[in-house]
């Protein structure tokens, strides 16, 4: 069992990395000083249901005392809406949760970002401990960002809500599909290459290993990169310098992920499309050499992840998508590009004519 | 024109109460720092557009090289709902608004509350400048608790958001009726009870020109009640203890506000009935003396405010209401009693049946 502690300025928790914590997560509960005299509410959805990850958690409450309920949503992206999100507040309500209650978000990024938000909005922020079955939501559960999507943009309504503890059984990863697997390694990548040439280095010896869910490798993998992601989070709690860096892909990702329609493509994957735009951008306005781009394009192949921009994405519209991102002001574009493996620069008001020609040049065969 | 300033220890503002404030809004912005680059929001009501309040603010802004865009929503409570923040964050988005953008409330609590809620909740928090056209949105504009309402219950869903600033333009005042004033002046009595028998004794000598909007007193209620409140907030501004007191009067008031129906007893009238309930109850648990209860009682009859429980309110229900209160911890009941004007006292777990003769007593003649 590995902790790592986060620590934002003015809240701090651990995330806890091993295997079998779900069937202890009421004796974790005992250890944060949940109340056993309120409710408490657990969001999870349908796939983690029928994975059998909500039996354990489920008597293990039980078991250490504490009442909870469960609210479960389908699963997959579209499940991030507000009228969802209603549900649960009266769900949570009539249930009668207090101030004391805790959420616990049992599931993947969605389930999280789902979660948090029901959390940080019902009777304006009460607590919440994150459970993720991915490493995905391992990812995003670290940095407080919860939040549901607008009908045509992604976490436009949100907050920051940082979780009491992030408890991460390892064993949930044996039951997702490669394709899931290989979509959270993509957040991994992404932080060996805007922080840690070494560990960029790393995961290229042990992708093999990673992908094949080896015990061996995995626990340093998810320890390895949260703890950069929590040094980043940390030094700016709410994303308004250093944290930008974590968007390396994103900018282009988002678009690509939205315009796809939610569900086509993973989050990872779009990120993984967006990582090897912005590396070839980065070339283009002269922050890099060619050579460090294509490292990273070899990296996201070797992982199995899908380095083109789907022909069926207009280009225009991509543009457009972008402008209206979260981290745009003014309608310019933004993007995180890359210096050299482990060193990325946030570059304001870049020209949109040299992204659409990355655009064009970075299409499927 | 008075300035306060407000500092909830991470952040501070100011509050501007004065005549033609509305007129200046673009200036004031600039002296804010708001960018001209992006583009903004007020959001108002029918009512207050009616009133004639919107044109100056959007003038001005124009004036001052900015750019907003307005979402008018239906007058009164039940535009408090999730279904219409839905509809104003995608108003937003598609208007391209972005991190630097301000939305300005311009109105009454209600839109003091929807607003503040969509602007805490866009983009995970973007800035907000209140315009209150009443004394009640003056008064809940200091705090920064934002929210929207679930079926069942008030202001279960929101966030703690200050606001970049208030901006207070007594004029507005000129055209409510008088029973909204009566409303507005119901939490200012509330100040000097719960903390400043100096300030009650005033409010005692000035409520009929209070009532009459003379411009001789009205900036130094306005101001010395906004200190008050803004010297509870300041020493706790998440709501973990003091600021407590200033729910004196709200546990039986929220009830009998919600049971009523929202609108059929106005916000401060609610008030103004859970404050005498309060008072009652001070003696019945021997807080306080019988004389002191009638004191507030006769000042709540002194603003022609409402002292009686409505018949067609059933005590069950009101208990059960008061008992998912977001206040209420494991369904007990918690109250803030009165020792003598000027000092209250926070006392959990309240037998209910003290609370249910009380409400006997209180219930109209």
């Amino acid at each position: 069992m590995i902790r790592e502690r986060v620590d934002t300025g003015h809240t701090s928790y651990d995330i806890v990395i091993g295997t079998g914590l779900l069937a202890r997560t009421g004796a974790f509960l005992q250890e944060l000083n949940v109340k056993a005299a309120s409710r408490h509410l657990i969001i999870t959805d349908t796939n983690v249901q029928a994975a059998g990850h909500l039996a354990p958690v489920l008597s293990s409450l039980e078991a250490a005392g504490y009442r909870a309920d469960v609210f479960v949503i389908p699963a997959g992206e579209a499940s991030k809406r507000l009228a969802l999100a209603e549900e649960a507040f009266e769900f949570a309500y009539e249930k009668g949760l207090d101030r004391h209650s805790v959420v616990l978000a049992l599931g993947g990024g969605v389930v999280g970002d789902f979660a948090g938000f029901v959390a940080a909005a019902y009777m304006r922020g009460i607590n919440f401990v994150q459970l993720p079955t991915t490493m995905l939501a391992q990812d995003s559960a670290v940095g407080g960002k919860v939040a549901v999507n607008l009908s045509r943009a992604k976490n436009i309504i949100g907050a920051f809500h940082q979780p009491l503890a992030v408890l991460y059984d390892i064993e949930t990863l044996h039951t997702l599909p490669l394709r899931e697997r290989r979509g959270g390694y993509a957040e991994a990548i992404k932080h060996g290459i805007i922080r840690d040439a070494e560990f960029f280095d790393w995961m290229k010896t042990h992708t093999a290993a990673i992908l094949q869910n080896d015990p061996a490798v995995l626990p340093e993998l998810l320890a390895r990169s949260c703890r950069i992601k929590a040094e980043v989070v940390s030094a700016d709690e709410r994303e308004q310098g250093l944290r930008a860096i974590l968007n390396f892909g994103h900018t282009l990702g988002h678009a690509v992920e939205t315009l796809a329609g939610y569900g086509r493509l993973g989050h990872g994957e779009a990120v993984a499309i967006g990582m090897v735009a912005a590396a070839r951008l980065s070339v283009r306005l002269g922050y890099c050499s060619a050579e460090t781009a294509a490292e990273v394009e070899a990296m996201v192949e070797l992982a199995g992840l899908p380095t083109r921009i789907p022909n069926n994405l207009d280009t225009d519209e991509l543009i457009s998508s972008m402008q209206k991102d979260k981290k745009a002001t003014g309608g310019t574009l933004t993007f995180v590009l890359l210096r050299r493996i482990g060193e990325v620069e946030i570059v304001k008001e870049v020209p949109p004519e040299q992204v659409r020609e990355v655009i064009a040049a970075t299409r499927e065969g």
